[in-house]
């Protein structure tokens, strides 16, 4: 039979043109990324922290006034040392899970389902914060270049978010591609700016000390203490962050997955420490202060650190500062695509393992988990909107996610070595151990330096996360012990009762009529009384038409039709506390739009009204209207 | 079976308390009204127009200069003549037609069809504009009052329009309750200040000449001219919009219907005539001009001529203003009444005559005709946002929607008389006659000197409201051809087909498995292969539980349940064109509403993705989680 005429707009082609073709199940393994397309991935947010870690450790210590500045570079080295710290810890991990799934996984398989719940917390609320930090970094230095959209840093926020929604909807091979070459131009431009800056006065090249544009306002000055060293250090440490994405994502590399995981998370190590400690020298030797946003986003226009070391390099040169704001915006958008790739792997997992809704379990057409990279973008763009794009006031938030999954993946390694003794597992066991110590320290100095500007956000939400989780799961598991068949014993089929709707009778209700006689022996036709002049009427055509089938009329002195009917249905469900009911709806179906506004559309309504009583089916028998 | 243990908010109990309890059809005969409570309902549209008319006839005046304003009363008087010729007239109509109906009736039974649908686009249209220039006009007169609320023109009116929904959709005999005390007090109130500002002087009470609070600005003048005042004629004839409601409505009066509704007909006629010339006497003896609100409302605080009779009449005195104002006002929104009396009564028989959505036709369970009530006040509240809440601009719509009805009305009860030969059928005829001749030139007049006013839109959306009536009309004549049992064969019941969708195998879906045993002997379970790795599983489990059902198992490349779904029903469709096929589909029903977000609720999207294919009938199983 012909399906409907309508002229219908096509969504499936729409879909293709923004989203790509379908990718078949099979496709999947082709999905696999080399190292030179994985690096950009998965190094782009650890390389990019370089754009705000140094910045975030000179706004802190300008609170005790720009004399302390020269603590820049010892407390950079003392970020970069504990760095390498967890990079050795990370390879171990790599090694010991080659299926990948990084602090999650560890955790709860060594340290148990609470803890391992307490890092998912963690590392989701991390990739959310990935994704705002980089994006409103990136928004800065757009700002510092073109300092008329300075007004606008939420906006153009917003829509890099979306734009990389789109781009991760679509699915990751094409990511890889599109997002290497950027990189690598981040890593190059960066390099050299660096070299110029570090090395340039070996050969008689001088970088030109910064002058601030204005005179700016005076600062109340605090006297140096330990808790502004602190907080300085604990701000730094964002440039930590993303390192532990390649151990999530072992399973995107090709075979051998562990050894080529591995190998670039070293080699990011090595670029990332590079440029990080070259920005901070630079910023300290050529007396770079940067005053922020302020505390309440007064100064929108607050210009990047990144922007102010490349007027120090290249002596105010606008095309080379702006090739390099370029290269680090670029860089700060492809780093939140690395939360695009975690967060909804991560969250796959969790819905596999029963803690977060199993549709963040399916794959898309585009064999990407396309749930779970909405559910982030949502988050973020919440987010950028409540903090105005602001990345300074991101920032505080960002490291304690962080921490507490470096801290807890490394005790959980430890644990691993412990249970299995390996060949060399007490050199093993001392790494990870030192980097769990180390970085458990770090965690608490951030919690309490860094609670009052906003962590404690985080610290309010990572317990909330765990109660969801166990909520999820405990309802999934009471399912499960429902839909067990284990001791179950089939029943012999109850009588089955049919009651069909009966408004008028004409050809519309006499497909409804007859299918009530198909699927069962015991059958009524039930006529709600609304207009009681028409039911002699009704009566007498029924004799003509109705046969052997029962009319039963309900009067309605409100003229309600779903009221009666439902009384009736449950009158019915009381006489036969065992029977098996099914209602069966005659429902027009109209060829154009407006003309359902012609019909009374009760269908739906008496739908929604009988879903109330149990064990009635209610059945629609369609009538075209041509 | 127990029903759903939700806790649930009562509506029930909330539409009690706002619409008050439900009427039964018994009670219809209870509604109605003597005449003293007939007056109110009815006479309100027509008494309130003096509030806006003797205004109207001053404003197009004015394009001539305040020095042709001795134009008023002789204007004011050729509106009265005219109004009691057409008094007269539908007395006549009253008694001819006691079962009500009028102008729509009238026309449609006389003229014919075509001049019956005219009529009743042009009286569907009158309706809304009396709801929109008596609210606005109330509007104005409380602003006149307390000038500080001008700018707020447009809330109050929205505000007032909502309030007096909610009354009506309560019901008719309260509204007439409500309403007849202040209808009563504004015909007192304003026979006081006409009496005292015409007699006054016989007994040495001398109004006030009216002196504007400051100089206003010049006005550029046209000379005068018969247009000038042929415009004027035409704006002051909004004086006579509401007369046609009474014969609208003869059958909410008490018996006998007739003669009740022609005594209220001619005291409101009496009333009218009285109120509107003392108004427009003491206008211009005390030269009274009224500036308006300017073409584009740039002056929201133009003070109403009501208010400045009131100033002249008493001397200034605010309370006497006051309460003049305040009854103005009142009575302005009553005589939106008429038409949320009137539009949706002329709406329902219409749509019992089947011009208009059967909705139109159900009585609510207050007894009112509720759906009609809201389409009203929505197509208000559009009108008066559109037009800036600005009584000024609506008025020339007004007139084109009543003289057409009072045209067609009386050429109607011309032809009443022709066909029937009563006694006396000469002299009817010639009353009727003449009064056709009259407003059909005046509805003339109003065409050519309103058109470019504003007075097209009218002109243009009676027809496209004529050409909607015969679409609808169209439609449920094909519908009723369709629907004939009229030369139906019956036709020996199809084979059924009943396949069960079958995502997994748990005690979710057995009930689905089962129902679809008892519905028919030709049965089969068909399963989605989202995820092949689980295929063997369910097949094992299949065999074990599925009995003598076939199990299909189809591919699904993309991963997509709904597309391989139908593509399968299509094809037994296919295989088999005469076969009634049924789908069951199994569904989860939670407890709470989270609990919704943690399955993937797929059932929805799959029945109305099955909707496209004709004849097959959908059911779904629902299986409860406790």
């Amino acid at each position: 039979m012909a399906k409907g005429s309508q002229v219908r707009l096509d969504w499936s082609f729409v879909r293709r043109l923004i989203f790509g073709s379908p990718l078949s199940t099979e496709q999947i393994a082709h999905q696999r990324l080399p190292k030179i397309l994985a690096l950009p991935i998965f190094a782009s947010d650890a390389l990019s922290s370089t754009a705000y870690a140094t910045q975030a450790i000179l706004l802190n210590l300008l609170i005790a006034g720009p004399h302390v500045l020269h603590l820049t570079v010892p407390i950079s080295l003392a970020i970069v040392v504990l760095l390498w710290i967890v990079v050795f810890s990370y390879t171990q991990t790599v090694h010991a899970y080659p299926q990948g799934g990084g602090t999650y996984i560890v955790s709860r398989e060594n340290l148990g389902t609470g803890w391992g719940l307490l890092a998912a917390g963690a590392i989701l609320t991390d990739y959310v914060l990935t994704v705002a930090v980089s994006i409103t970094a990136g928004a800065q230095q757009i700002t510092s270049f073109f300092t008329q959209l300075a007004p606008y840093q939420t906006e153009i926020a917003l829509g890099a978010i979306w734009l990389l929604t789109l781009a991760n909807l679509r699915g990751a091979k094409e990511s890889g591609m599109l997002f290497a070459v950027p990189t690598y131009f981040f890593i190059v431009t960066m390099l050299c700016t660096v070299a110029v800056g570090v090395l340039g006065p070996l050969f008689g090249y001088y970088p030109r000390p910064y002058q601030p544009p204005q005179q700016t306002a005076e600062h109340a000055m605090h006297a140096l203490s330990i808790g502004i060293i602190l907080r300085a250090f604990a701000s730094g440490c964002a440039a930590m962050t993303g390192i532990e994405a390649v151990a999530d994502g072992v399973q995107a590399f090709r075979p051998p997955e562990s050894r080529n995981a591995a190998h670039t998370l070293v080699v990011m190590g090595a670029i990332l420490s590079t440029i990080f400690l070259g920005i901070s020298y630079i910023a300290q030797k050529y007396h770079i202060v940067y005053y922020g946003h302020g505390a309440h986003g007064e100064d929108a226009s607050a210009e990047s650190v990144i922007s102010m070391v490349a007027r120090v390099v290249y002596h105010d040169d606008p095309i080379l500062r702006g090739i390099v704001l370029f290269a680090t915006a670029i860089i700060l958008v492809l780093a939140a695509n690395t939360a695009y790739a975690d967060f909804p792997r991560l969250s796959s997992i969790l819905a596999r393992h029963g803690y977060m809704p199993r549709q963040l379990a399916n794959l898309g057409d585009r064999l990407v988990f396309s749930n779970g990279i909405i559910l982030l973008a949502v988050f973020v763009s919440i987010l950028v909107v409540a903090f105005k794009g602001n990345v300074d006031r991101l920032i505080p938030l960002y490291a304690v996610g962080v921490f507490t999954a470096f801290t807890l993946s490394q005790a959980g390694m430890v644990r691993h070595w412990l249970l299995r003794k390996e060949a060399g597992w007490q050199w093993k066991a001392t790494v990870n151990g030192f980097g769990a110590v180390s970085t458990g320290i770090v965690l608490l100095v951030i919690i309490v330096e860094k609670g009052p500007q906003g962590a404690w956000v985080v610290v309010v939400v990572i317990p909330v996360l765990i109660w969801i989780f166990t909520q999820v799961h405990r309802h999934y598991q009471k399912v499960r012990a429902q839909l067990t068949l284990i001791g179950y014993e089939p029943q012999p089929p109850p009588p089955h009762t049919v009651l069909v709707l009966v408004p008028d009778v004409h050809r519309g209700v006499l497909p409804a009529i007859e299918y009530a006689r198909e699927i069962s022996k015991d059958y009524r036709a039930v006529h709600i009384e609304i207009n009681p002049a028409d039911t002699q009427r009704l009566k007498e055509r029924w004799e003509q038409w109705g046969g052997d089938m029962p009319l039963v009329i309900i009067e309605s002195p409100y003229r309600s039709l779903i009221g009666p009917l439902v009384e009736y249905v449950k009158q019915v469900r009381q006489d036969h506390p065992r029977h098996l009911i099914t209602v069966v709806l005659p429902e027009f179906v109209v060829t154009r739009w407006w003309e359902r506004a012609l019909h009374n559309n009760s269908a739906f309504l008496i739908k929604l009204a009988l879903s109330n009583i149990r064990d009635v089916v209610i059945t629609n028998v369609r009538y075209y209207l041509d």
